[in-house]
């Protein structure tokens, strides 16, 4: 148990030698010492000289060996899916595609993302340790499967988590891609929780993150659903749900570029109706520009009232096109601003997504070094050996 | 660090024998029962023997040994603060009133709880462990103080658990007092998290209970205050926080109240008001059932969104008078089944509050016992030798 502790001291960057342990511990040098030489031995931790001291002897930095094992992101999206490798620090090694459309159902992906997997790892030297997958739809993350997908034909109840640890033969979370997106900017951007990740795409959604690697997910895993809220402004457009006033049939980007005329390009090219859009925007088209204002404050209404409920630290912005984006922040920021007390908003920050298109693969990898180095993962890992797995286990 | 981990076995009923702790820590039967031993020779924990096995020995059932400390629970309200005082497995021994309205500021109030706590616990043969405070305003969990209270005149940034812990010589939690009516609930009355819990009373507030004893505060502690969400209504009527479309100004029951005709009692007997209200409703009277049904139609619109974005399991209404909240419960269902999508309400459970009046006491007294026993709180006690330590301490 306290080889555990040691091991997650070193893996959360709160200890960084053998002396920070002991003090952080009170565990005696010569125990931790002890348990240091362990975890080396096992190839989970290492021991690097550096030379930032001048005199005396060179202080050694104990860290997570990158190398030890690799983790694996999916991100299963409506035209194609991403397979990305990293390593035990996070880095990503390679990123590869599954050129299968979402809609070819879950048998079809499946077996293209075992694939793609067991090639992305045959030629690296080092066990494959975790899997996870997400999904454009609610998804029961205990179970690993997703929940009445609306747009995932013939994905509900599907065993995503189940089918690929029985093919790969390791631990495979599954998790709803906005929460991974949320996930993933407050590991890489460090942006303090809570935060309210919104993404406004073809769809509207979002993702909450209550603390340090806390996503609530909620009864069903279908926390964050917004795109079905109704706006203040109780407009009489019918939503594909087949109700009126929802916030996602007049203020996603779908609803927005068929109001001017631009036409939807279904399949794999379905940011062309964004890039149009952005185009007008970018050259001053009044009309474009006034559209995506009116949106951006219908969205704002919204989230000035979530602001209120769940009080974030940071709400971010993502998934439309950039240049769409500083738009959308403009309108969102002087809406909330405008409907929310001062009191909920006086120190929240208001900001777009720095991941862009790569926020669920990087999500994706946070929560995969986040489980492995969990107490139940580091359980497994220390009684498999650690690092010193075979690649084929 | 295994005899804190027996001892949390044993307080979250997990394990109620020796050969449970055996079975859940893989630990030897001779390491458990040396365990055990220190835990009862501690004074946490007893060992009674039951009469429920018919042949054999008898089983010896573990359990926290209720008698070996004292919490303390502090309900600061508008009209007066309560006191009370509770064993270790959470039955309330006695409960006490300091008569001062929170208008008196906190160094008045705060004066009277220190003398009430004093008398409270004097006649008790066991020390006080813990207290927890519930204030009717936004708390900075962390520092123990209320920010910006808008019904709470002079307690701004006063520091209320540093001031009490300086005086008890205890450590002291300070809480929102819906959030604690929130934990009261979902500890009382079992009901499973995550728990939205709505509090419509002169004003509206909501408490959010994420995972077991996990309760969402949000950045400023701010979190679950629902009663400046603009309803879809639009209404005109302005707010006290100066705008309007709020659903506090048309919702709250000051509201209902003053439409009706219904004159405000400040002071000692705020409830008159409602008592009136709830009178005229029982009588059938078909103005006040109709503006009672309206209001709620107008937090069940807001909490249909907010249904969406936590994805509650359980959806609680508390804080009115019971023959009130029929009312509301009704109207409250029937507007979340008509706004919300029936994936996020399927498997909803909305009700009433099982605690009335007691919930901010028992949620209180909820939390001490989740604050003595958690990691942090159980190195403090076996440091200082468990339920050994002196009163006076």
């Amino acid at each position: 148990m306290s080889l555990r502790t040691v091991l997650q001291l070193v893996v959360h960057g709160e200890a960084t030698s053998r002396a920070d342990i002991a003090r952080r511990t009170g565990l005696a040098r010569s125990t931790v010492s002890q348990q240091v030489e362990l975890l080396i031995g096992s190839g989970l931790v290492e021991e690097v000289v550096t030379s930032a001291s001048v005199r005396g002897r060179p202080p050694r930095l104990l860290r997570v060996r990158a190398a030890a094992g690799l983790l694996v992101a999916v991100d299963v999206d409506v035209p194609a899916t991403r397979v990305a490798v990293a390593d035990l620090a996070g880095n990503t090694l390679a990123v590869g595609v599954v050129d299968r459309p979402v809609d070819d159902g879950p048998e079809a992906v499946l077996a293209g993302v075992v694939d793609q997997v067991r090639r992305s790892v045959a030629g690296l030297d080092a066990p494959l340790l975790q899997v996870v997958v997400g999904l454009p739809g609610p998804v029961d993350f205990v179970h690993g499967y997703a929940v009445r997908p609306p747009i995932m034909p013939g994905w509900d109840g599907h065993p995503v988590g189940e089918r690929l640890r029985a093919a790969l033969g390791v631990p495979v979370l599954v998790d709803n891609d906005v929460n991974l997106m949320a996930v993933g900017e407050a590991d890489v951007a460090g942006v303090d929780p809570p935060l309210l990740f919104v993404r406004i795409g073809a769809g509207i959604g979002s993702g909450l993150v209550t603390g340090p690697f806390q996503v609530h997910r909620g009864a069903d895993g279908a926390a964050g659903d917004i795109g079905h809220v109704r706006t203040s402004a109780r407009s009489e457009v019918l939503c594909r749900c087949g109700k009126t006033g929802c916030l996602e049939a007049t203020a996603s980007l779908r609803a927005i570029a068929a109001d001017l005329g631009i036409p939807e390009v279904r399949g794999a090219d379905r940011e062309h109706g964004q890039r149009t859009l952005a185009a007008r925007v970018a050259a001053g088209d009044p009309v474009a520009v006034h559209r995506i204002r009116q949106a951006a404050a219908e969205i704002g209404d919204v989230v000035a009232g979530l602001v209120h409920f769940f009080n974030p630290r940071t709400l971010v912005l993502g998934g439309a096109l950039s240049s769409l984006r500083d738009e959308v922040l403009a309108g969102v920021r002087a809406s909330v601003y405008e409907n929310a007390l001062p009191l909920a908003t006086r120190k929240l920050v208001i900001t777009t997504s720095q991941l862009d298109g790569e926020a669920v693969l990087r999500g994706a990898v946070a929560l995969a070094v986040q489980e492995v180095f969990s107490p139940d993962g580091l359980s497994g890992l220390l009684a498999r050996g650690g690092g010193r797995v075979s690649p084929g286990s």
